[in-house]
């Protein structure tokens, strides 16, 4: 089973004050990038995994999905997610991504945010996400990039003329990492780019787009302290969609 | 044009003694991996870019393939590598690979090693290979990794306990780097894998294999002094196909 930090209390708070708690899809920097890589949403079957608030399932209602459900493990986050919509088009299951499966061919779109880091079970999470879509339906998602999750202490360097550094080690050795963000102890999957790109190839499903993602320079020169941000990317962002003769 | 580095005297003697030169493919310890993800050649008409000494071209033939070419523009590995065959099946051009255009469907795989990180019009060259190749046809090829090309000084940092890490900056900058390696002022062009894939699928090719290549563990056991090249991959190992109905 997952680690289930976020119903960690310290954990819980810490993250509630984050702008991307706070003001949703709008204050998570990479959601303009991510949003780029969604299909048209009208009329269509929508599955969150890792849906925490649920403000990406009530933005997709609002764009026309038909049907949503969002799955967290985080009892506190989907108490706060179902006290915020009445929508009987939106749903949440609470359950453990690394077993959860849904109903065969049920969804047209499997949306993940920053969440399949957690998993151990790539490959079973990957095989139950190929059932649950439609032939031609799209898998779209990030999780911290590799370069950010290597590290056995991950930090910056800065050197006296204060440049910054991101020092990297340890980055063919996959598996877990434990780093202290928010809480100590959080526990999270290092995998390769590499490695997420084998496993979605022999789940099934066709590569449509890899972004190593940073802010842009326009995001940059509107908040001139995220610079260091460009140094090395945060997160990886993936597009690709269940192919039509697969397995 | 691209830098001529290999036809540099200092540079071309250092390079002469790297174990990739003296002994072949056998010298380069990311080769088994490379190899693997090359089809059956048999008969096979094939393109080697940057085909330096030929050690390719000639092991190619050795497969089988029925035809070689091999790309290079320096004039100093091309003269090498025509000393030492004889073999009508393969043949040699002298050209620059930011201009370099093959007859249209005349190839079923195109090969490179460690040259595309030279090339600053990689757009340009994935169309050229795109139209080079029959469609299903292969393209297999190594760069430089860009957690190895991105830094401004790129180097190891050695903590007092002696353990190494590679600091990474300016990841999201793409373009020339200036490095001292043989040769002083030795240009290669850094880019990140995500737009390595794009540039890919939107030149029509189908991602088969993308691999970020250190030594195995095995390696490692047979080699310890390359145990450092496990803290962050050096080489990128990408496998695709023209897709049968590309533009």
């Amino acid at each position: 089973m997952a680690q289930n930090i976020y119903d960690n209390e310290a954990f819980f708070a810490g993250y509630s004050q984050l702008p991307r708690s706070i003001e949703g899809l709008d204050g998570a920097p990479e959601w303009p990038s991510l949003r780029a890589l969604l299909p048209e949403l009208a009329g269509r079957r929508v599955l969150d995994l890792g849906c925490g608030f649920g403000w990406f399932c009530r933005w997709a209602r609002a764009q026309g999905a038909a049907e949503i459900l969002g799955v967290d493990l985080s009892e506190r986050m989907l108490t706060r997610a179902k006290a915020e919509t009445r929508d009987a088009a939106i749903s949440y299951v609470k359950a453990d991504l690394e077993k959860f499966s849904a109903a065969p061919e049920a969804f047209d779109l499997v949306y993940s945010s920053l969440a399949f880091h957690y998993i151990e079970n790539m490959e079973g999470l990957l095989a139950r996400i190929h059932a649950a879509l439609v032939p031609n339906g799209k898998l779209v998602f990030s999780v911290e990039h590799p370069i950010y999750t290597a590290p056995a202490r991950p930090g910056w360097s800065v050197d006296s003329a204060g440049h910054s550094r991101w020092p990297v080690d340890s980055y063919l050795d996959e598996g877990p990492r434990s780093t202290d963000w928010l809480a100590k102890g959080v526990i999270k999957q290092h995998r390769t780019i590499g490695t997420y790109v084998s496993r979605l190839l022999r789940a099934g499903f066709v590569i449509s787009h890899i972004e190593e993602w940073g802010p842009s320079k326009d995001q940059v020169a509107a908040h001139p302290d995220w610079a260091n941000e460009r140094q090395r990317p945060m997160f990886l962002l993936m597009a690709c969609s269940r192919s039509e003769n697969s397995p």
